[in-house]
Protein backbone atom coordinates (compact mmCIF):
# COMPACT_ATOMS: atom_id res chain seq x y z
CA UNK A 1 0.00 0.00 0.00
CA UNK A 2 1.61 3.40 -0.70
CA UNK A 3 1.83 5.75 1.88
CA UNK A 4 -0.45 8.43 3.08
CA UNK A 5 0.58 11.76 1.30
CA UNK A 6 0.74 15.44 2.71
CA UNK A 7 1.00 19.08 2.17
CA UNK A 8 1.85 21.70 4.18
CA UNK A 9 0.35 25.44 4.39
CA UNK A 10 2.56 28.02 5.55
CA UNK A 11 0.25 31.51 5.80
CA UNK A 12 2.22 34.63 6.32
CA UNK A 13 3.47 37.59 4.72
CA UNK A 14 6.68 37.64 6.85
CA UNK A 15 7.92 34.76 5.23
CA UNK A 16 7.36 36.39 1.90
CA UNK A 17 9.03 39.09 2.29
CA UNK A 18 11.89 37.99 3.68
CA UNK A 19 11.68 39.34 7.16
CA UNK A 20 11.44 35.87 8.59
CA UNK A 21 12.96 32.55 7.32
CA UNK A 22 10.65 29.66 7.40
CA UNK A 23 11.71 27.25 9.79
CA UNK A 24 8.68 24.66 10.30
CA UNK A 25 9.02 23.33 6.74
CA UNK A 26 12.55 21.69 7.14
CA UNK A 27 11.00 20.58 10.56
CA UNK A 28 7.55 19.08 9.25
CA UNK A 29 9.57 17.31 6.44
CA UNK A 30 11.94 15.51 8.74
CA UNK A 31 9.19 14.68 10.64
CA UNK A 32 6.76 13.28 8.17
CA UNK A 33 9.60 11.28 6.18
CA UNK A 34 10.46 9.63 10.15
CA UNK A 35 6.29 8.80 9.81
CA UNK A 36 6.42 7.45 6.42
CA UNK A 37 3.83 9.74 5.24
CA UNK A 38 5.05 11.29 2.02
CA UNK A 39 5.41 15.15 1.59
CA UNK A 40 4.22 16.24 -1.54
CA UNK A 41 3.60 19.89 -1.88
CA UNK A 42 4.92 22.99 0.03
CA UNK A 43 2.71 26.49 -0.46
CA UNK A 44 3.70 29.25 0.99
CA UNK A 45 1.12 31.93 1.05
CA UNK A 46 0.46 36.03 2.51
CA UNK A 47 -2.17 36.84 4.74
CA UNK A 48 -4.86 36.90 2.50
CA UNK A 49 -8.33 35.40 2.89
CA UNK A 50 -9.20 33.84 -0.94
CA UNK A 51 -5.48 32.61 -0.87
CA UNK A 52 -6.13 30.54 2.09
CA UNK A 53 -9.70 29.50 1.36
CA UNK A 54 -8.43 28.41 -2.54
CA UNK A 55 -5.33 26.99 -1.28
CA UNK A 56 -6.73 24.66 1.90
CA UNK A 57 -9.85 23.47 -0.58
CA UNK A 58 -6.68 22.13 -3.54
CA UNK A 59 -5.11 20.86 -1.31
CA UNK A 60 -7.07 19.25 0.83
CA UNK A 61 -8.75 17.68 -1.88
CA UNK A 62 -5.37 16.27 -3.29
CA UNK A 63 -3.60 15.09 -0.40
CA UNK A 64 -4.82 12.65 2.65
CA UNK A 65 -3.26 15.06 5.26
CA UNK A 66 -2.35 19.25 5.40
CA UNK A 67 -0.72 20.95 7.71
CA UNK A 68 -0.57 24.68 7.71
CA UNK A 69 1.50 27.14 9.73
CA UNK A 70 0.34 30.22 10.96
CA UNK A 71 -2.13 32.74 11.26
CA UNK A 72 -3.87 31.18 14.97
CA UNK A 73 -3.02 34.17 16.82
CA UNK A 74 -5.07 37.04 18.64
CA UNK A 75 -4.77 39.75 16.15
CA UNK A 76 -6.37 41.67 13.42
CA UNK A 77 -3.78 39.71 11.22
CA UNK A 78 -4.63 35.96 12.30
CA UNK A 79 -7.49 34.97 10.10
CA UNK A 80 -6.52 31.26 8.81
CA UNK A 81 -9.77 29.47 11.28
CA UNK A 82 -11.95 31.74 9.89
CA UNK A 83 -10.64 30.52 7.04
CA UNK A 84 -10.51 27.04 7.20
CA UNK A 85 -13.92 27.56 8.09
CA UNK A 86 -15.15 28.93 4.82
CA UNK A 87 -12.95 26.77 3.06
CA UNK A 88 -15.53 23.90 4.08
CA UNK A 89 -18.36 26.14 4.46
CA UNK A 90 -18.47 25.20 8.33
CA UNK A 91 -19.65 27.84 11.13
CA UNK A 92 -17.21 29.40 13.62
CA UNK A 93 -17.62 30.55 16.88
CA UNK A 94 -16.03 30.41 20.41
CA UNK A 95 -16.45 26.80 21.56
CA UNK A 96 -16.58 26.31 25.32
CA UNK A 97 -14.10 24.00 25.73
CA UNK A 98 -11.67 26.12 24.06
CA UNK A 99 -12.48 29.46 26.27
CA UNK A 100 -12.16 27.21 29.42
CA UNK A 101 -8.77 26.52 28.75
CA UNK A 102 -7.51 30.01 28.14
CA UNK A 103 -9.49 31.16 30.90
CA UNK A 104 -8.02 29.00 33.39
CA UNK A 105 -4.32 30.11 31.45
CA UNK A 106 -5.00 33.36 31.82
CA UNK A 107 -6.22 33.14 35.59
CA UNK A 108 -3.10 31.04 36.04
CA UNK A 109 -1.11 34.04 34.54
CA UNK A 110 -3.24 36.94 36.15
CA UNK A 111 -4.10 38.40 32.73
CA UNK A 112 -7.25 39.42 31.12
CA UNK A 113 -9.32 37.08 28.78
CA UNK A 114 -9.86 40.00 26.71
CA UNK A 115 -11.86 39.83 23.58
CA UNK A 116 -8.90 40.07 21.60
CA UNK A 117 -7.51 36.70 23.52
CA UNK A 118 -10.46 35.30 22.92
CA UNK A 119 -10.46 35.63 19.10
CA UNK A 120 -8.25 32.50 19.72
CA UNK A 121 -11.31 30.22 21.20
CA UNK A 122 -12.85 30.56 18.23
CA UNK A 123 -13.18 26.81 16.67
CA UNK A 124 -15.03 25.56 13.17
CA UNK A 125 -17.84 23.74 14.10
CA UNK A 126 -16.55 19.71 14.36
CA UNK A 127 -13.32 20.09 14.88
CA UNK A 128 -10.74 18.35 17.27
CA UNK A 129 -8.51 20.29 19.44
CA UNK A 130 -4.53 20.57 19.08
CA UNK A 131 -2.84 20.58 22.21
CA UNK A 132 -0.95 23.24 22.97
CA UNK A 133 1.90 22.93 25.61
CA UNK A 134 3.94 25.99 25.21
CA UNK A 135 1.23 28.78 25.32
CA UNK A 136 -2.64 27.17 25.64
CA UNK A 137 -4.22 28.24 22.78
CA UNK A 138 -5.53 25.54 20.92
CA UNK A 139 -4.79 24.52 17.06
CA UNK A 140 -7.31 22.42 15.71
CA UNK A 141 -7.77 19.31 13.12
CA UNK A 142 -11.08 20.06 10.65
CA UNK A 143 -11.56 16.93 8.47
CA UNK A 144 -7.87 16.61 6.91
CA UNK A 145 -6.38 19.79 8.08
CA UNK A 146 -4.49 20.21 10.51
CA UNK A 147 -3.88 23.61 11.70
CA UNK A 148 -1.55 25.09 13.71
CA UNK A 149 0.85 27.87 14.92
CA UNK A 150 3.42 29.62 13.35
CA UNK A 151 5.95 30.16 16.14
CA UNK A 152 8.02 27.42 15.91
CA UNK A 153 7.98 25.97 19.51
CA UNK A 154 4.15 25.73 19.30
CA UNK A 155 4.58 24.43 15.69
CA UNK A 156 6.88 21.58 16.81
CA UNK A 157 4.46 20.42 19.97
CA UNK A 158 1.43 20.50 18.09
CA UNK A 159 3.06 18.37 15.33
CA UNK A 160 4.61 16.27 18.46
CA UNK A 161 1.06 15.79 19.50
CA UNK A 162 -0.80 15.11 16.67
CA UNK A 163 2.15 12.71 14.51
CA UNK A 164 1.36 9.53 16.20
CA UNK A 165 -2.19 9.75 15.50
CA UNK A 166 -1.43 9.33 11.80
CA UNK A 167 -1.10 6.55 10.27
CA UNK A 168 2.12 6.23 7.98
CA UNK A 169 3.02 3.64 5.89
CA UNK A 170 6.17 1.85 5.58
CA UNK A 171 9.29 4.00 6.94
CA UNK A 172 11.36 4.76 3.92
CA UNK A 173 14.44 4.42 4.76
CA UNK A 174 17.73 6.12 2.76
CA UNK A 175 21.28 5.54 2.22
CA UNK A 176 24.12 8.03 0.74
CA UNK A 177 27.01 8.44 -1.15
CA UNK A 178 29.06 10.96 -1.52
CA UNK A 179 31.11 11.24 -4.88
CA UNK A 180 33.62 14.02 -5.31
CA UNK A 181 33.20 14.34 -8.76
CA UNK A 182 31.29 16.64 -11.16
CA UNK A 183 27.24 15.26 -11.61
CA UNK A 184 28.21 15.63 -15.38
CA UNK A 185 30.86 12.70 -14.81
CA UNK A 186 28.84 10.58 -12.92
CA UNK A 187 25.35 11.12 -14.59
CA UNK A 188 25.56 8.63 -17.51
CA UNK A 189 25.95 5.58 -15.07
CA UNK A 190 23.80 6.77 -12.28
CA UNK A 191 21.08 6.91 -15.17
CA UNK A 192 21.50 3.62 -16.08
CA UNK A 193 21.83 2.65 -12.40
CA UNK A 194 18.30 4.20 -11.64
CA UNK A 195 17.07 2.61 -14.70
CA UNK A 196 18.31 -0.73 -13.13
CA UNK A 197 16.67 -0.24 -10.22
CA UNK A 198 13.54 1.49 -10.57
CA UNK A 199 12.00 0.15 -7.11
CA UNK A 200 14.74 2.49 -5.57
CA UNK A 201 14.33 6.36 -5.53
CA UNK A 202 17.72 7.50 -6.94
CA UNK A 203 18.39 11.30 -6.45
CA UNK A 204 21.46 13.74 -7.57
CA UNK A 205 22.15 16.49 -4.95
CA UNK A 206 25.44 18.64 -6.12
CA UNK A 207 27.26 20.50 -4.03
CA UNK A 208 30.10 23.14 -4.50
CA UNK A 209 32.41 23.32 -1.74
CA UNK A 210 35.77 24.87 -1.11
CA UNK A 211 35.91 25.31 -5.14
CA UNK A 212 34.93 21.61 -4.98
CA UNK A 213 32.18 20.24 -7.46
CA UNK A 214 30.56 16.58 -5.80
CA UNK A 215 27.00 14.91 -5.35
CA UNK A 216 25.51 13.46 -2.57
CA UNK A 217 23.71 10.31 -4.21
CA UNK A 218 20.91 9.42 -2.36
CA UNK A 219 19.18 5.77 -3.03
CA UNK A 220 15.74 5.89 -0.74
CA UNK A 221 13.53 2.63 -0.61
CA UNK A 222 11.62 0.69 2.10
CA UNK A 223 13.73 -2.75 2.38
CA UNK A 224 17.03 -2.35 4.51
CA UNK A 225 18.81 -5.66 2.60
CA UNK A 226 18.02 -4.14 -0.70
CA UNK A 227 19.30 -0.82 -0.21
CA UNK A 228 22.61 -2.03 1.30
CA UNK A 229 22.95 -4.38 -1.99
CA UNK A 230 22.09 -1.61 -4.02
CA UNK A 231 24.65 0.86 -2.58
CA UNK A 232 27.24 -1.75 -2.42
CA UNK A 233 26.61 -1.92 -6.38
CA UNK A 234 26.79 2.03 -6.56
CA UNK A 235 29.37 2.52 -4.67
CA UNK A 236 31.35 -0.06 -6.94
CA UNK A 237 30.49 1.69 -10.25
CA UNK A 238 30.99 5.32 -9.31
CA UNK A 239 34.08 5.26 -6.90
CA UNK A 240 35.35 2.75 -9.30
CA UNK B 1 0.43 51.34 -10.23
CA UNK B 2 0.77 48.28 -8.22
CA UNK B 3 3.75 46.42 -7.73
CA UNK B 4 4.70 43.35 -10.32
CA UNK B 5 4.06 39.82 -8.59
CA UNK B 6 6.40 36.82 -8.38
CA UNK B 7 5.68 33.77 -7.33
CA UNK B 8 8.65 30.70 -6.50
CA UNK B 9 8.44 27.38 -7.52
CA UNK B 10 11.29 24.99 -5.60
CA UNK B 11 11.79 21.72 -7.57
CA UNK B 12 13.34 19.47 -5.45
CA UNK B 13 12.45 15.82 -3.18
CA UNK B 14 15.67 16.98 -1.19
CA UNK B 15 13.84 19.29 0.45
CA UNK B 16 10.42 17.93 0.50
CA UNK B 17 12.16 14.67 2.58
CA UNK B 18 13.74 16.94 5.04
CA UNK B 19 16.91 16.02 3.81
CA UNK B 20 18.21 19.51 2.81
CA UNK B 21 17.13 23.01 4.09
CA UNK B 22 16.29 25.46 1.00
CA UNK B 23 18.19 28.73 1.63
CA UNK B 24 16.75 29.96 -1.83
CA UNK B 25 13.14 31.25 -0.94
CA UNK B 26 14.42 33.47 2.09
CA UNK B 27 17.01 34.72 -0.48
CA UNK B 28 14.82 35.45 -3.16
CA UNK B 29 12.06 37.14 -0.80
CA UNK B 30 14.88 39.93 0.38
CA UNK B 31 15.64 40.17 -2.98
CA UNK B 32 12.22 40.40 -4.78
CA UNK B 33 11.09 43.14 -1.56
CA UNK B 34 14.02 45.03 -2.17
CA UNK B 35 13.72 44.97 -6.22
CA UNK B 36 9.73 46.27 -5.07
CA UNK B 37 8.61 43.03 -6.75
CA UNK B 38 5.68 41.54 -4.88
CA UNK B 39 6.46 37.81 -4.02
CA UNK B 40 2.73 36.56 -3.04
CA UNK B 41 3.62 32.54 -3.21
CA UNK B 42 5.84 29.78 -3.11
CA UNK B 43 5.64 26.02 -4.12
CA UNK B 44 7.66 23.23 -2.90
CA UNK B 45 7.33 20.08 -5.40
CA UNK B 46 9.10 17.20 -6.27
CA UNK B 47 11.14 15.88 -9.47
CA UNK B 48 7.50 14.96 -10.91
CA UNK B 49 7.04 15.63 -14.34
CA UNK B 50 2.81 16.14 -13.98
CA UNK B 51 3.35 18.17 -10.35
CA UNK B 52 6.31 20.75 -12.41
CA UNK B 53 4.22 20.97 -15.48
CA UNK B 54 1.16 21.96 -13.86
CA UNK B 55 2.73 24.72 -11.30
CA UNK B 56 4.38 26.21 -13.50
CA UNK B 57 1.13 27.09 -15.83
CA UNK B 58 -0.84 27.84 -12.56
CA UNK B 59 2.07 30.43 -11.03
CA UNK B 60 2.57 31.61 -15.12
CA UNK B 61 -0.68 32.74 -15.55
CA UNK B 62 -1.78 33.82 -12.23
CA UNK B 63 1.71 36.21 -11.55
CA UNK B 64 4.14 38.60 -13.30
CA UNK B 65 7.13 36.35 -13.17
CA UNK B 66 7.68 32.96 -12.07
CA UNK B 67 11.28 32.14 -10.60
CA UNK B 68 12.64 28.42 -10.65
CA UNK B 69 14.76 26.77 -8.39
CA UNK B 70 16.24 23.58 -8.95
CA UNK B 71 16.51 20.41 -11.33
CA UNK B 72 18.38 21.80 -14.39
CA UNK B 73 21.86 19.74 -13.89
CA UNK B 74 23.08 16.42 -15.66
CA UNK B 75 21.51 13.88 -14.07
CA UNK B 76 18.68 11.71 -14.59
CA UNK B 77 16.21 13.52 -12.33
CA UNK B 78 17.05 16.88 -13.33
CA UNK B 79 13.97 17.43 -15.76
CA UNK B 80 13.09 20.54 -15.07
CA UNK B 81 13.58 22.45 -18.94
CA UNK B 82 12.21 19.78 -20.29
CA UNK B 83 8.97 20.12 -18.14
CA UNK B 84 8.81 24.25 -18.31
CA UNK B 85 9.52 23.40 -22.29
CA UNK B 86 5.89 21.24 -22.02
CA UNK B 87 4.19 23.10 -19.86
CA UNK B 88 3.92 25.97 -22.85
CA UNK B 89 4.11 23.38 -25.70
CA UNK B 90 7.33 24.47 -26.59
CA UNK B 91 9.63 22.85 -28.50
CA UNK B 92 13.38 21.80 -26.78
CA UNK B 93 16.97 20.73 -28.02
CA UNK B 94 20.55 21.61 -27.54
CA UNK B 95 21.36 25.13 -28.62
CA UNK B 96 24.16 26.36 -30.24
CA UNK B 97 25.19 29.45 -28.36
CA UNK B 98 24.58 27.17 -24.57
CA UNK B 99 26.36 24.44 -26.37
CA UNK B 100 29.73 26.82 -27.08
CA UNK B 101 29.75 28.16 -23.64
CA UNK B 102 29.39 24.44 -22.03
CA UNK B 103 32.25 23.27 -24.65
CA UNK B 104 34.81 26.21 -23.58
CA UNK B 105 33.98 25.91 -19.80
CA UNK B 106 34.86 22.04 -20.22
CA UNK B 107 38.10 22.14 -22.68
CA UNK B 108 39.09 25.05 -19.90
CA UNK B 109 39.04 22.49 -17.35
CA UNK B 110 40.31 19.46 -19.64
CA UNK B 111 36.70 17.82 -19.17
CA UNK B 112 34.49 15.79 -21.59
CA UNK B 113 31.51 17.25 -22.88
CA UNK B 114 29.84 14.36 -22.69
CA UNK B 115 26.08 12.99 -23.15
CA UNK B 116 24.89 13.74 -19.75
CA UNK B 117 26.81 17.46 -19.86
CA UNK B 118 25.44 18.29 -23.16
CA UNK B 119 21.73 17.78 -21.64
CA UNK B 120 22.32 21.37 -19.94
CA UNK B 121 22.70 22.88 -23.24
CA UNK B 122 18.81 22.06 -24.33
CA UNK B 123 17.19 25.09 -23.97
CA UNK B 124 13.45 25.48 -24.83
CA UNK B 125 12.49 27.36 -28.51
CA UNK B 126 12.96 31.40 -27.90
CA UNK B 127 14.71 31.18 -24.54
CA UNK B 128 16.67 34.04 -23.38
CA UNK B 129 19.82 32.40 -21.37
CA UNK B 130 20.59 33.63 -17.85
CA UNK B 131 24.42 33.78 -17.17
CA UNK B 132 26.09 31.25 -14.75
CA UNK B 133 29.72 32.88 -13.64
CA UNK B 134 29.71 30.14 -10.99
CA UNK B 135 29.61 26.83 -13.56
CA UNK B 136 28.90 28.13 -16.38
CA UNK B 137 25.98 25.59 -17.52
CA UNK B 138 23.17 28.57 -18.49
CA UNK B 139 19.61 28.68 -16.84
CA UNK B 140 16.80 30.50 -18.93
CA UNK B 141 14.17 32.81 -19.23
CA UNK B 142 10.74 31.24 -20.87
CA UNK B 143 8.12 33.97 -21.11
CA UNK B 144 7.35 35.14 -17.63
CA UNK B 145 9.40 31.88 -16.31
CA UNK B 146 12.90 31.93 -14.58
CA UNK B 147 14.79 28.66 -14.45
CA UNK B 148 17.66 28.77 -12.34
CA UNK B 149 20.01 26.24 -10.24
CA UNK B 150 18.98 24.75 -6.83
CA UNK B 151 22.49 24.98 -5.89
CA UNK B 152 22.34 28.06 -3.49
CA UNK B 153 26.16 30.03 -4.96
CA UNK B 154 24.70 29.38 -8.79
CA UNK B 155 20.90 30.86 -7.74
CA UNK B 156 22.06 33.59 -6.34
CA UNK B 157 24.50 34.80 -9.01
CA UNK B 158 21.38 34.06 -11.21
CA UNK B 159 18.92 36.16 -9.24
CA UNK B 160 21.63 38.77 -9.72
CA UNK B 161 22.40 38.51 -13.37
CA UNK B 162 18.32 39.10 -14.02
CA UNK B 163 16.97 40.91 -10.87
CA UNK B 164 18.36 44.49 -12.84
CA UNK B 165 16.33 43.85 -16.14
CA UNK B 166 13.05 43.39 -14.35
CA UNK B 167 10.75 46.17 -13.78
CA UNK B 168 9.71 46.60 -10.26
CA UNK B 169 7.46 49.16 -8.52
CA UNK B 170 8.08 51.55 -5.46
CA UNK B 171 9.67 49.53 -2.92
CA UNK B 172 8.48 48.59 -0.25
CA UNK B 173 9.85 50.65 3.28
CA UNK B 174 9.08 48.98 6.58
CA UNK B 175 9.19 50.21 10.52
CA UNK B 176 9.24 47.86 12.88
CA UNK B 177 7.99 48.00 16.74
CA UNK B 178 9.75 45.38 19.17
CA UNK B 179 6.68 45.12 21.80
CA UNK B 180 7.27 42.86 25.13
CA UNK B 181 3.53 42.70 25.39
CA UNK B 182 2.02 39.35 24.44
CA UNK B 183 -0.65 39.71 21.69
CA UNK B 184 -3.49 39.56 23.41
CA UNK B 185 -2.59 42.63 24.72
CA UNK B 186 -1.94 44.54 22.32
CA UNK B 187 -4.78 43.48 19.37
CA UNK B 188 -7.42 45.44 19.84
CA UNK B 189 -5.67 48.83 19.97
CA UNK B 190 -3.75 47.30 17.23
CA UNK B 191 -6.61 46.30 15.22
CA UNK B 192 -8.21 49.93 15.58
CA UNK B 193 -4.72 51.03 14.37
CA UNK B 194 -4.83 49.12 11.30
CA UNK B 195 -8.65 49.67 10.51
CA UNK B 196 -7.34 53.30 10.84
CA UNK B 197 -4.27 53.08 8.60
CA UNK B 198 -5.90 51.33 5.36
CA UNK B 199 -2.88 52.43 3.72
CA UNK B 200 -0.13 50.56 5.17
CA UNK B 201 -0.03 47.50 5.67
CA UNK B 202 0.04 46.29 9.63
CA UNK B 203 1.40 43.20 10.31
CA UNK B 204 2.15 41.25 13.99
CA UNK B 205 4.54 38.32 14.51
CA UNK B 206 4.77 37.21 17.95
CA UNK B 207 7.90 35.71 19.28
CA UNK B 208 8.78 33.93 22.74
CA UNK B 209 12.11 34.26 23.65
CA UNK B 210 13.77 33.16 26.96
CA UNK B 211 9.71 32.89 28.46
CA UNK B 212 8.64 36.40 27.38
CA UNK B 213 6.33 36.84 25.12
CA UNK B 214 6.19 39.99 22.83
CA UNK B 215 5.38 40.59 18.96
CA UNK B 216 7.18 42.66 16.26
CA UNK B 217 4.79 45.00 14.87
CA UNK B 218 5.61 46.03 11.32
CA UNK B 219 4.12 48.37 9.42
CA UNK B 220 4.87 48.61 5.74
CA UNK B 221 3.79 51.53 2.55
CA UNK B 222 5.61 52.88 0.19
CA UNK B 223 5.85 56.72 1.73
CA UNK B 224 8.67 57.22 3.95
CA UNK B 225 7.36 60.52 6.11
CA UNK B 226 3.99 58.04 6.43
CA UNK B 227 5.52 55.33 7.91
CA UNK B 228 7.44 57.50 10.44
CA UNK B 229 4.37 59.34 11.61
CA UNK B 230 2.29 56.62 11.83
CA UNK B 231 5.25 54.72 13.24
CA UNK B 232 5.45 57.52 16.41
CA UNK B 233 1.68 57.05 16.65
CA UNK B 234 1.66 53.51 17.05
CA UNK B 235 4.74 53.85 19.44
CA UNK B 236 2.50 56.05 21.67
CA UNK B 237 -0.03 53.71 21.73
CA UNK B 238 1.12 50.45 22.57
CA UNK B 239 3.86 51.24 24.42
CA UNK B 240 1.83 53.73 26.73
Amino acid sequence: MPNPTAAMLVIGDEILSGRTRDANMHYLAGQLTEAAIDLKEVRVISDDRAAIIAAVQALSGAYTHVFTSGGIGPTHDDITAECIAAAFDTPIDVRDDARALLQAHYDRSGQELNAARLRMARIPEGATLIDNPVSTAPGFTLRNVHVMAGVPSIFQAMVASILPNLTGGAPLLSRTLRVTRGEGDIAGPLGQFAADHSGLSVGSYPFIKDGLHGSNVVLRGTDAAELDSAMAKLSAILTA
